[in-house]
């Protein structure tokens, strides 16, 4: 039975955050001492078979293939919509009007209509709470950098650097979904693009108002067919050799995307998402400079910041490297896993999230801001702009997009 | 009810190694499939009131203040000895002779006597299987820079050189237990030395043969006597502003410990533990010269191993930084983790040990090997050695020291 | 006497390019065996007092304060153009029309008519050889990459990324010569720009086809007025305190420029020059992705060049940091200078140049091309393009800028 | 004709070191105004032919395979001895009796005996200055290290951590000079370790007061025979296949060798010094820690320190990487050369020490001190005490070592 601090959850999805979010869930209150603990009260997905070994692995107390029903179940206190982006309109208004709160995978969704009415209708449900999970923005280093930035330590910004550089996609990788256009609604930008507009608009405190230069290139613009099950295989394996030469299909969506950018405060900016980055495997890095002071954050190696404070004595400037573990000198969330110098990984910014979405339902104060679906939309919007520039090879402003 | 699949866990300690272990014991499942899966039984500890929430935040199921009623436990198959180090030998020898399997914290012991008659227990427990939990070991980037040696990608080895650099240990550092040798048994060399002695055995697939040079430094010769609670407070807050001057006690165990030693196969090498490294949190790194190939890891950056080809195009050559997050690539334990390029964190190499052991004691292969009880008697004779070298200002060669 | 081996040079400028030529003559000789050694005879510039002072220094013969007598001067072969911008065209194309060798300073020129006209003049003086002094290329590491690129190292190329940062372009800093357009033509664009585009061009062996997004931006509007004396001063000491507030006057240059560009190679690239990031001294940076490899470079450490081979057993890969000082394994130029491990400095870039010169001149071949004329208005033509994209908010293709 | 302000200088020695001063002597007074400018007046070494291309190429206005000669010229103001180290004792000791100045190459002297009696003359020659090149004090990283502890920037120091690791002593090097102990006098220490050992004291301000566990290592005990010409080729070719198999000689110097140490403030030591640490060039590298601050330089990044900051706010404290190339800044001796950011190389301490050479035998102060014989002569007892500490497998104090 539920304790009155309880709060029900239903998690949509079973794939790679489906499992992210359970590890959330599990442990969230080993770490934290919360006003709401999180119930793993139902897990719903399509393959029966799939979801029960999901659930019993991680305990969920129910499972069901009607995600309707785990939406509706008056147990439920938070719907999780982990399922691909373009069911997260549907399910998260099914939800909303059921008057749960709702936490979204990022991007909020598959198209700019569709989170066009999602952010309606959480407008509409007054009582609800919307998070969407910009799980970076919970990385500790991340997190610390927007606190440099509020307390003024880099004065005036003049530039911003983002990349997200990833390297699976070559020509031996086949045809999965994701290079599908119908099913992924975009490539890299969707994928890998929202997450460090996110973050530039998140660390900045500030709005980009227009998007100009838009790249997006396939530039493998064939791949290997392969069945479902047989392309998760030759991903997994790297290929392998084939005998005989595959037949081809063509991949519909960006493989990479770069632009350049204004905020409103001044700053002009350059992204670059990739799944061609040869070397990188994961490399989400953004670097802001501003009149005072800089930082540099590369995911790679999540537990550092690099910071320059541009008012120390000028012989004694440089670089420096902050190992971002230490909570007892500020550094935020770290202070509810380990002593300093034992760093996070990766699903810690899934579990920090987490906590502070426990917070914010019960109408605690939360350390920075997490993304609801207003503030999603405003990334959703820049993605549009950055499709818009790229098709129309020009500038495009952020208030002609809607 | 247990099921016949589950190995019923016994925890004796609920401090820092105790949460460590207990969220390995919770997590492990979630991660990996394995033959026998822990169930956390019992968890004991001295205060009954910190005991009861420890076990209920952990999930513990039952909790005693009695050690013995723990270890005696018919449902208990592993004990896990998390105290302080004087008592690791009463424990895990009572575990042995109730024929429990033993995972012990490292070091072995707080004396070579101990380390000695625990030893001796565990080779007449024949049934029993015994563990020391040198954590270190199951860091991806470091199993994965043994398999190197393994592989003979080093060749014949020329240097080892490893330090464990920590800088809490300041002068307004109180009084801690850690620093009075009757509780703590040593400082720096016990704390961090045993870890990279450990770690230098284990990556070289070699045995150090003879230590010289060795310094045991108390730089701080007295520090402010605190209570314990207080003590606490002031080392989580760094001390703070004290209104009068605070009573001094003398401190008793190594700020600092520096020495050389001689591997078997003709390494020489350096070591360096300290708790005065001004900037290094938690710098545990080790860097091996082979004729072949060279490695170097750090802890700050766990997710990285440096990696020196010397058999490759002699332009091409350089220190490679290996992401070692990508499990299809034959990186270990991150397969069962998250993709390529998703880092980890320090407690996971507390899981992936757990893993490993749930797997021996299962009577199955494991990739490297766990340090049982005659294995952690070889670091502890290495660190004796030290102990005597400092003293005599001499060599001392391990055969002398048993 | 000049030996029938020699190569008289006429030096025009006495600024900071004028002392870095300087250095490059009188060591060239020491450290290259040449088929043709340069002779410093005159040096030219407006200054005879200080002229007279430079030439002294460096051992320079003669002086003159008219450069149309040294340009005229029977024993000279090779006219140094080190002069601002604006007077590139003028001093380039009478030394041609004199016979002479020219090595002219980048950018080719302050207008692109200026180099259409320089460009054309080359053309017609078929026995004279132009060089334009793009020094970046002579850096052991840049030149290396691209021989990796020849090789085909890298396989087809995805990605292009360079950055040339520098952050002393703040609001202390006062107006001078290089904020006002008249005198500097451009700001970030012509200075660090111009090296970055041919860097690019340099190492992927490829042409920029298509320029979009540019944005070229004034952060600072407005600055102190000083005369030239004072700002030399105020530049020099970070400006110090002063006693009332300065009269201000406009800056007419970019601080900063960001665009992104297509190569015809396929490769899409961001590029960005700014005098305001804020923590980097001089970070001329450039990093491209292939389908077989990836290099990058930062200048702040100019002796490495990081590169990644995507066909090693992929457990093993990673970004390797090559040392690129091994004359015997193949890194250009540095053989002439240290042994392994001892690395050049900044000014080596201009002697490496000025050995093959040289050679270019006596007709041997070099080890990658030297930028002529034509080569350099190639670059002109990409800055244009990146000024009309940023004026037209609108892709430019570079078949329409001539 | 010699102006008054001019140094005659004599350089004996023509080989690697005879090149590295060359350089200084032709440069110095570009870049540094001085009280005496350096004169190139004779070269003296054992074959003339070697010699006389080697004085044409560098400038020097006369030869002479009699170095007495040399010492004995009365425009002779400096005597360079740039000879192995055998001849350093009766050159120097000839040069000071004659009344010059002796600029003596690093170490002092191929033994202690040798030292000792240069040292004597030295006090003997009052008129006279002496020189030792340990040219990495002039490092402007290396020299700011020194002035941060000078400034009490570092506080109480605890850890000094020397390495000097190159690796082109592998098993392919043939039996180069360098491995017969009668001609090198030792291996790694005299060549490597006489520089960190130097380097330590200089950053310090401190002394060695007690050397232990020092291990002297001969790994490679036989290398092939070559004659001169033939090793010399197969040195730089790295052995290359060789039809049959060469004759073997023994090796009768340290392949590497490490040793602990401690300094008279109290700080504890490692050295390291190695020709077998695969993957490093020229890794001179040294780390000091103290209680307000810790610094960090690698010669690999010789334009770069390390510094951590330990009174800065503790959620700001980073290792800041300091680009030590900014004269404005009060970063030494870089101001003299080019721009901040315009990094310089491996020669440019030798030239920056001879500046300082200059101004001291002026009179003039200098920065930082350079060391004399005296100095020169504490190094040399540290490396004595380092053989017998080997040798008898104990601690030696200094104090013993005379």
């Amino acid at each position: 039975m539920a304790r009155s601090s309880d709060l029900g959850v239903a998690l949509l999805g079973s794939k790679f955050m489906g499992k992210a979010h359970s590890n959330a869930y599990l442990n969230v209150a080993k770490f934290f001492s919360l006003p709401l603990n999180p119930r793993m009260l139902i897990a719903a997905a399509r393959d029966p078979k799939d979801l029960r070994a999901f659930a019993k692995r991680w305990g969920w107390e129910r499972t069901t293939t009607d995600w309707r029903e785990a939406v509706a179940d008056p147990e439920v206190g938070l719907v999780d919509v982990s399922t691909p982006n373009h069911l997260h309109a549907d399910q998260s208004i099914a939800a909303l009007e059921a008057g749960k709160h709702v936490a979204c995978e990022k991007p909020l969704a598959g198209t700019l209509d569709d989170a066009r009415v999602m952010l309606e209708a959480a407008r509409k449900a007054r009582k609800c709470k919307t998070f969407v999970w910009f799980n970076y923005r919970r990385v500790p280093a991340v997190a610390f950098a927007r606190h440099l930035v509020e307390r003024g330590k880099l004065g005036r910004i003049y530039h911003v650097r983002c990349v997200y550089k990833q390297d699976w996609g070559g020509p031996e990788t086949p045809l999965l979904w994701r290079f599908r256009g119908k099913d992924a609604g975009s490539g890299a930008l969707g994928d890998l693009g929202a997450h460090i507009i996110d973050a530039s608009r998140f660390i900045t405190c500030d709005e980009i108002t227009e998007v100009t230069g838009a790249m997006m290139e396939t530039f493998i613009k064939e791949r290997a067919i392969v069945d479902d099950v047989a392309s998760k295989a030759a991903s997994l394996k790297g290929g392998g050799k084939r005998k005989r030469k595959p037949k081809m299909g063509r991949s519909t969506v960006d493989d990479a995307c770069v632009f350049t950018a204004r905020f409103k405060g001044g700053a002009i900016a350059t992204f670059e998402a990739t799944r061609l980055s040869t070397g990188d495997k994961n490399g989400n890095r953004i670097e802001i400079h501003g009149e005072k002071g800089a930082v540099r954050f590369g995911f790679n190696r999540m537990n550092e910041l690099e910071w320059y404070d541009n008012t120390l004595e000028a012989g004694l400037q440089g670089w420096s490297t902050i190992d971002v573990t230490d909570g007892s000198a500020g550094h935020p969330y770290v202070g509810n896993w380990w002593p300093v110098g034992h760093g996070l990984g990766y699903e810690h910014g899934f579990v920090n999230q987490l906590a502070d979405t426990c917070r914010a339902i019960a109408g605690k104060k939360v350390s920075a801001p997490i993304p609801d679906f207003a503030d999603a939309y405003m990334t959703q919007r820049v993605m549009e702009a950055v499709v818009l520039s790229a098709k129309h090879r020009s500038a495009v402003k952020l208030s002609e997009v809607k």
